[in-house]
């Protein structure tokens, strides 16, 4: 495409919507995506960079001008301003600041007071507050002489003199009511509101739990300090539910697909590293067995079998719990029911593969007793997988680690380890 | 909690909205979460079942009598009414429907029309439509006659008299308009509308992009049939990225994290399955070694960790992949770049742990030929896995195979044969 047309290129670019912009820079390799950028009319930059995600906005912003950086970032809401500059790496976002007038430095510090990953963070300040005393005719004559309303404003906030949120009135609401009534005749009293210092994930599943298109957000004096809506939220909760699946392949969630090579080598290179450390360890177990494999080669042979099985059904359990956490269905009421549930299901399928397992080997390699050995070193591997993938996430929760990030390594290791030892252990006893 | 104490736990539940209800229901074990149901009032049925998941709502109907399950689906939207009943087993649907009289079975037949995960599954047929012609003031006068209007409605929609739509006007463009304008003046002509047969995750990515809280659906027409609201489609993001997460342990997306001990082993057995065909090929490869691992037993020892490896890094392509094809950022035009970059990071990371492993084990066995055996087993096996990695969920979405169920099975495979064989294959040309 882009072989020098760039004129073409351009006017196309200019005629899409900005979030499409967005979504043709990220599918584009480094090389592209910077040619392009090259090509879009600096009007446009604002527009496009609240749209992108974080990886993607801060490869380019650190090749902007920090002038240029001010002018994109001058009309954006509080939100997606807070969420740019707090994403940028130190020195970048000094440059940035100094670059800025007063007034729009203020404005940036403010969006940035509140914690990442809080409610104050993602909420939106331009609300629209009426007074419980006045009529419905005049708030209606009020909002026709002040045009537009902002972007998805589907609720209005009544507040009193000190700015204490006392009710909401839905827009909808405002064209069905009496003329005459006030305010405070058709407001819904006592709405529910957010504090400003709430994490942004239980922002997230009480917007998902109560179906809410809008929410106010209050400070702690219960004043009313902006608005979350649910286009921000959509995000929040797409992030939380890839971070599962990110973190559990040892992955960034933010990882760009079409990030530089270098730099996606170094960032999996840990979880590699990890992973050499968790291989080298079952090596060392098997390796306590020297004598015994050297006897038997048949016990090297089927001596991944048993790990194998007992990683997969511990990752099934150690992913029901993760999912079963993050949508708060998992609690310490019921946390020991669900570890004995896993037990069962781990025991019964221990009874299942190890059965399956003895007649293959016994018909395979014609020696019961190698099949009743390995029979007996799955169930016991089945089991403490079960064990492992129901209490490690409840555990790492407790300590504050994540459990998607190191749930799974953890896990391997105990099936690897307790899968070796049964098994080699096992053969050691009866066949040597 | 529920130790006599019927009483107060039903009052509880019965001050508690619906979806908090449907949320303890979910926490529960199978069989509190029978007696709570048993203590819910009829009345409240209808809403707490909209909001509970696929397989727990499946539960409780299957236990209720048809009659009363058609009394809690009476007041359901279009929407949940669709969702509902087509995921019920056949045999319990046909009994409801046959408990239904004419007008609610026509209903029902009419939301089941169109095909599940589709725009028409999920849309709302509580539309408020305008005529282009009549002037703002009109309006206002019907709404206000009306009343209240259908829950979270933010936008009217514009139809011709043969249903066509023309154009949507907001609800708080209402608010600020001239009341002597026409809707024709005040309308955006043009909107973007979803047509009835679009899949319903291209939906939710329309919505994401655009930052839309409802959207018009048409039919094949441009008649509009219904709307989609923000809700809804939040439902579908969760799920679709779940989906994959889930898919990669081999484990239903649905899947209850309370369900009964049987259902559950039976569900994740497929999976078991299917790995130890995958160990057992694993094992057959190793077989083929057997003089050489009986000569040498420190083989048997180190045989896991190239292929441990392989599946890491492996995995670590495929989940970036798969994610990316999610969004939609890879595409065929740059799945080439794509492969050819993954490509690159396996043959660094290649590079990076054979140099590492090599030092390891020629400290550690004192045997720098095997060191450099296990080098060069590691560099081919990462390369490799970044080959599967990367081309598999490319392939197997050509051969409409999901990549998130099986693609993470078929890598572990490839990883496994090649890294074994790798191995085994030189350390017997060079050691034996």
């Amino acid at each position: 495409l882009s072989e020098g047309r760039f004129v073409s290129v351009r006017k196309f670019l200019h005629e899409m919507p900005p979030s499409d912009v967005a979504h043709i820079l990220e599918s584009s390799p480094t090389k592209t995506r910077d040619d392009l950028w090259e090509l879009l009319d600096s009007d446009f930059h604002g527009d496009v960079i609240e749209e992108l995600s974080e990886d993607v906005r801060n490869g380019i912003i650190a090749k902007m001008i920090p002038a240029n950086v001010v002018d994109a970032l001058e009309d954006m809401d509080t939100d997606d301003l807070a969420e740019t500059l707090s994403s940028l790496p130190d020195e970048v976002l000094q440059d940035i600041l100094q670059s800025m007038d007063a007034q729009d430095r203020h404005r940036a510090e403010q969006a940035m007071s509140y914690g990442e990953e809080t409610a104050g963070f993602i909420m939106n300040t331009d609300t629209i507050t009426l007074r419980p005393d006045v009529s419905v005719d005049v708030v209606l004559r009020y909002l026709r002489l002040k045009g537009e309303l902002p972007e998805n404003t589907d609720t209005f906030y009544v507040v009193n003199r000190t700015d204490n949120l006392e009710g909401i009135v839905p827009v909808s609401r405002l064209l069905t009511a009496d003329p005459e009534a006030t305010v405070s005749d058709v407001m819904d009293e006592e709405p529910e509101a957010i504090p400003v210092n709430m994490p942004d994930d239980e922002v997230a599943s009480m917007f998902e739990r109560y179906n809410w298109l809008s929410a106010p957000v209050v400070d702690d004096k219960h004043r009313l300090v902006g608005r979350i809506t649910i286009d921000d939220v959509v995000d929040i909760i797409r992030e939380d539910a890839e971070h599962s699946m990110m973190s559990m392949a040892g992955l960034d969630d933010e990882e760009d697909t079409f990030a530089p090579v270098m730099q996606s080598t170094k960032r999996r290179s840990v979880w590699l590293g990890v992973n050499l450390l968790t291989a080298l360890m079952a090596a060392a177990v098997s390796d306590l067995f020297e004598a015994t494999l050297s006897q038997l080669a048949v016990l090297a042979i089927l001596n991944t079998i048993v790990p194998s099985m007992g990683g997969v059904a511990g990752n099934q359990t150690l992913t029901l719990v993760i999912r079963g956490m993050a949508l708060g269905h998992v609690n310490p009421s019921n946390s020991r029911w669900l570890i004995y549930k896993e037990l069962a299901i781990g025991g019964l399928n221990g009874v299942i593969w190890a059965v399956l397992i003895a007649s293959v080997i016994a018909v395979w390699k014609q020696d019961l007793t190698l099949g009743l050995i390995i029979a007996f070193a799955m169930l016991m591997n089945m089991i403490a997988a079960a064990l492992s993938g129901a209490t490690l996430p409840i555990i790492m929760k407790k300590l504050r680690i994540d459990p998607a990030l190191a749930g799974s390594v953890i896990l391997t290791t105990i099936t690897d380890v307790v899968g070796i030892f049964a098994f080699l252990g096992t053969a050691t006893l009866f066949l040597i």
